[in-house]
C-alpha cells in the first residue's frame, strides 16, 4: 500500500502517522519528492482500513497495491478451481451450457423446456423460483412450488438445476438445488453472502449492476471467508449511459477476471442484452472471450406463443446457438 | 402504455395481441402509421407485465405513461408527507439536521459526539451499528452494543437516533431506534423492505450506487405496499466515471422527487463526495435544492486527532455548517 | 412521434399545440386517457424539433418511433453497404484485419510493422500521424511527414492505409490515404463531419466514449447527408465506473447496429481494453459477434523492446491470432 | 509517478527500465516487497509517457502523484486568477449572472430578451449563433447573423456577451465577442482549443459530457500552454444512467474544482437538467457551492408562448431567481 502525503506536512505528523501505522503492524519506506511525501507500507496492509487512512487531513491518496481479496486471487492459487455440480465440472478447461425459462411457470413448462434443451446440448437446468422484481406489484414468482418443480424435472431429466435465492431463511428449500444463484441486486447483500459462505455447495454470483471487478471479488471472498469456496462469477451487463440495450455486456470481464481469480466465470448473455435477437452473437461473443459457462434463456410461454407466433428462443434456434458455441469452443481451445 | 409495433406485422398478430391484451382488463386504440402502428393501452395497466410485452417479437418497444409507482405518487397524494420522529417532524416544510459518527466505536465517543452536535443544531443523531463493508476482513461494527451505546445517548441528550438494518432478522433489536436506515446497497433488498414494510416506525431509504429515481420510488413502494407509509428517500451520490469525488452527489434529484412523489427528501453530502472538505459547500448546496434534511458525519477519532491534529469536521466546524443552513433556509423559504 | 401531455392539460392549450403541429405538416391523433393525453403525430415527423417539443410546460415526454436517421437506416435501406478500399471491400460478407502501430514513428519502424502484419494476414495497414493527447505536452505525432511514411509503406506493401484526422484544414495531406479515421474525441466535431461529407473518400468513424448508438448513427448521418455514403462504423469501447480496464469493450454494439444500420461495423479491441493481454480474447469475440473488421494496434517499439524483452503483441502473437479470427468467421458464416 | 511493477520481474529488467527513466532525466527510488517492486520516480515526470509505460509488460500500474496540469494548477499560482470582461471581473469572489436564449432567433427577440435579463440583474448576455445539433436536419443556428443581433444588442444594453464556436475558421466573426464559449462536444477538439490559445479573450471551456474533472483542466490546459491565460471553466452535468434529467449536474465539481485551480468556475443549471422547473433549484445549490458565476437560459418564444401560456421563464420568474442568488452569495461569502 502506498500513501501519498499533501503538501506542507509536518515532520511532526508525518512521525505520528507512520508510528500510529507500524502499532499496525506495518513497516513504512519514506520517499520525499519535491511537492510530495510518499510512505510504502510493507508486510500485510490488510488489516489497515484504507479509507480511514485516505480520509486523514494530511494524505492526499492511498493507492492499495496487493489486491483486498485473498482467497480468490489468482496469486495465491495459480491453477484453475474446477467445481463439481452433480457429475459435471465447471471451470479449469470444463465448459458447461445452462438453459431454461426465466421463471418456472407450471409443470407442463418446466418438463417441456427441460427435455427440449437437454436434446439441443444443454448440461444444466435453469429456471426462476423467486423472482426480483422492480415493482412490488409484479409477478414475484412460484416460490416454494417452483423449486418442487425444478426438482421434478431434475428427476426425470438427470440436469442438475441452478436457481436463485433471495433470503437466508429460504436455504432449507435449496437443499437439493445443485447451483444456488445469487442475483445482480443481492451481490452485496453481505448478511446472505456470509450465510451462503456456511454451506457446502456450488454458488452462482452474479455481477451487481454497477459493480467493479473488483467489487464482484470482494464478494466472493465474503462466501469463501465462510468456508464455502466453490463460487462460480457471472458477468450479466452493467448500467451505462446506453439505452438500446438493457444493460451492456462487459465481455472483456471475463479474460481480465480470469488474471486477477482461479474461480470460473460465466456469462449470461439474455438478462445482459434484454433483447432476444443479441442472444446468439454475444453467446458466440462470450465463447470465443473464455467462458467456461454460458447461461441462455429459452422461452416456452404460451402468451407468447399466442401473439408472436414462432416463439423468442425456439428449440431450434437454441439447438444452432449451442453447436456453434460447441465449434468456437474447438477453436480457442486448439 | 403505449405499445408501437414493428413495421411489416400481420393484421391476425395484431388481433391476438389486442385480445390478450383485452383480457388482461385495458382498453386498446390503434393508430396506424406508415412505419408502425402503435398501440395505446387504456385503463388499469398496472397489472401488464411490461417486460413481457417488450420482449415479444411483433414488440418494437413499450412506453409507460403512468408511472408505476402509486402509494408513493404525488398525483395521487399531492400533499407533502410530513413524518413524525419523536416530538420531531420532517418533510412538509419540517427540516431536521441529521448528525453523527460514521460508527459507533465506544460510550465515550458517540455521548461526545452526541452532545457536540446538538449543542452546534443538530436535531438527531446518526451512528452506524451494524457497517456494511465491501471486504469481510473490514470492522463490521459494534452491532448490538452499538445500538445499546446509540440508546445511551438517546437517553441522555433526548435526540431521536437513526441506525442501519442489514438483516431483517435483526428487526428486535432495532425495538426502540427511532428511525432505520436501509443503505444504498440494500435498496433493492426486496425480502428486507417486505419486512420494513409490516413495522410502524419511519424508514430511511438511501438510493443505491446506480439505481434511477424510479427504482428509489419503486423500492419505496415495496415498503409502503406492506402497509408502512412513513418513508424518508435519501440522495447519496451516485456511481459515475468521475474519480476524484467517490460518488457524485446528483442533487438534481431533490428538486425532480419532490415532483414525483410526496415522501420528505433527505441528503447525505458525507458519502457522496468521500472528502470532508467538501461537505460544507454540498451540504449549503443541498438546502438550497431544497432538501427536507441533511445528514452529515461529525468524526471523533483518537486516530484521526493524533495523525491530523485537528479532525476533519470539528464541533466548531460543524457549527458553522449547521448556521449556513440555516440562514440559506431562509433564503430558500422566503 | 408521440407526445404525452401532462394532466390538467385544457382544451384550448391541447388545439392550439395541435395547430401549431399541423402547420409544421403532421397530422395529430388525439387519444385521452384517464390520467393523461397522448398525440401521435403522424407524416414526415423529422422537421419537428423533438427538444422544443419536449420542453414546453404542457408536454410530459415525448417519444419519437420512427428513428431520426435516414440515410444510414436499414429500414429505407435493407441491403448491407459494400464499401471499397483499393481492390478491397469491407461489408456485406466482406471482413478486412487491419493492423499498425499506435504512431508512425520512424521509416524503418512503419516498414517493419507494415510487412510483419501483412505476411500475418492484415489487409489494411494503420498507423497514427495525427495524435489526439490529452494532454498538450504529450507526444502530437509526426504529423506530415507521418502520413509521408505511411504512404511509403503502402508503396512498398501494396496495402491500402488509415490514418486519422483531426482537422479539417489537413484534408490536403490525406489525398492519397485509403480510409480517413475520425476519433472518438471528434465523433460530434460536426465542422469536421460536414467537411468529410462534401469528399469521396471511406471514413471511418470511432464512436464517442460517451456516445448512444443513435448518436453515432446520427453523426454518420452528418457526412452521409453531404453526400459521402462511404461510412464505416467503430466501436472502441464506452466510458463506464470500472477502473480494471480503460474502457468497457460494447460488443453488443455490433449485433444491434446491424440491425439498425446497413453500414458496415468494425471493432477496435486495443484502445477499449488498454491492456495488451486482453486483445486476443476481445478480438475473437469480435468476430464472433459479427464485426465486419477488426482493428488491433502492433507495436515495435525499441523503448519497449529494451525494457519488456518480448513486445506486447509481436508478429508471431498477431499470426495467432489472426488465424484463430479466421476459424471463427467460417463457423459464424456456416 | 509511481511506478508498481508485477510479480517475478527480473533485476535485469528492473535495471533495463531504471536506466530508460534516468535517460529521461528523472531519479528512480527502488523498494521492494514481497509481492511487488515499486518505482518512485522523482524530478520533471511531466515528459514521461504514462500510457506508454503502464504498457509495459512488466508494470503493473502507473500513480501520477503530482497532476499533469501545470498553469491551471493551484498549487503552483495559489492566487485565484480574476478575469476581466469588459468592465466586469469573474473570479476571485466576483460572481457574475450569465443570461440570454438558448438560441439568437430575431433582432426582436434578442433585445427584447437582453433588455428583460438586464433589468433583473443578469451581467452578461449569451445567446447561441453557431448552433452544434445532434442531428444535421435540425436548425443550426442563425450563424454570422447571429454574432451580428448579439453584437447590437452588446451596444443596446452595454453588457458583454458570450457566443459559443465551432470552427476556428469563424474566428474573425467572434472579434467584437467578450467570452468565446467552447461546447461539451468540443471540449476535446483540441485543434480549436490550440487555435484559442493563441488568442487574447476569455475562453469559456464546457465540460464534456463524459469528461472528467483532469480531463477539464488539461484541455484548459491546451489553450494556456499557447499564452491565453483567461479560461473560465463551466459545469454543466455529466452523463449518467439517470433519464428523469437529460444529465447529472455534478454540483461538487465546483469545490473540487476551486481545490485543483485558480481559475474561475461557472455553473450551466438549463442545460444540466433540461428541465426549466428544475433551473431555480440549482441554480441556487450552484450559488450555495461556490460558483463564481451562473449561466441561466431565458426563453422568449411565440411558439412556446402559443402554446404553453406563461413562457418556461419568465422575467419575473427569472427576476425571483436572480434575486435569492444574491442572498445565497451573502449567506455564503460571510
Amino acid at each position: 500500500m502506498i500513501a501519498v502525503l499533501k503538501q506542507g506536512v509536518s515532520k511532526q505528523q508525518i512521525d505520528n502517522l507512520c508510528n500510529w501505522l507500524k502499532e499496525q503492524g506495518v513497516d513504512v519506506h519514506i520517499s520525499e519528492g519535491k511537492y510530495y511525501t510518499v510512505l510504502g507500507l510493507i508486510g500485510d496492509t490488510s488489516k489497515i482500513d484504507m479509507e480511514l487512512l485516505e480520509d486523514l487531513e494530511i494524505v492526499d491518496s492511498v493507492k492499495r497495491i496487493s489486491e483486498p481479496f485473498k482467497s480468490a486471487n489468482r496469486k495465491f492459487h495459480p491453477e484453475d478451481t474446477v467445481i463439481e455440480v452433480g457429475d459435471l465440472k465447471i471451470g479449469g478447461g470444463n465448459f458447461q451450457l445452462i438453459a431454461g425459462p426465466c421463471s418456472v411457470e407450471s409443470e407442463e413448462q418446466i418438463l417441456e423446456v427441460a427435455e427440449s434443451v437437454k436434446a439441443s446440448g444443454a448440461t444444466i437446468l435453469r429456471g426462476g423460483a423467486f423472482k426480483p422484481r422492480t415493482s412490488p406489484y409484479d409477478f414475484q414468482g412460484l416460490k416454494a412450488d417452483g423449486i418442487e418443480l425444478l426438482l421434478e424435472a431434475k428427476a426425470k431429466t438427470g440436469m442438475p438445476i441452478i436457481t436463485e435465492i433471495m433470503n437466508a431463511n429460504h436455504l432449507p428449500l435449496f437443499e437439493h438445488v445443485d447451483i444456488i444463484q445469487v442475483g445482480a441486486r443481492n451481490m452485496q447483500n453481505f448478511e446472505l453472502l456470509k450465510e451462503l459462505g456456511k454451506i457446502d455447495k456450488p454458488i452462482l454470483l452474479k455481477r451487481g449492476l454497477a459493480n467493479t471487478l473488483k467489487e464482484l471479488l470482494m464478494s466472493a471472498e465474503y462466501i469463501m471467508a465462510g468456508g464455502n469456496e466453490k463460487v462460480i462469477l457471472c458477468e450479466r451487463g452493467i448500467r451505462t449511459f446506453e439505452t438500446y440495450t438493457r444493460n451492456t455486456l462487459d465481455l472483456s470481464a471475463v479474460p481480465m477476471l480470469r488474471e486477477l481469480t482461479h474461480l470460473p466465470v460465466v456469462v449470461d448473455p439474455s438478462h445482459a442484452t434484454g433483447i432476444a435477437r443479441l442472444v446468439k452473437p454475444m453467446a458466440l461473443a462470450a465463447a470465443a472471450a473464455g467462458a467456461d459457462g454460458i447461461m441462455i434463456e429459452v422461452h416456452n410461454n404460451p402468451a407468447k406463443a399466442l401473439c408472436d407466433g414462432p416463439q423468442s428462443l425456439t428449440p431450434e434456434q437454441f439447438k444452432d446457438v449451442a453447436g456453434k458455441i460447441r465449434k468456437i469452443l474447438e477453436v480457442v481451445r486448439e
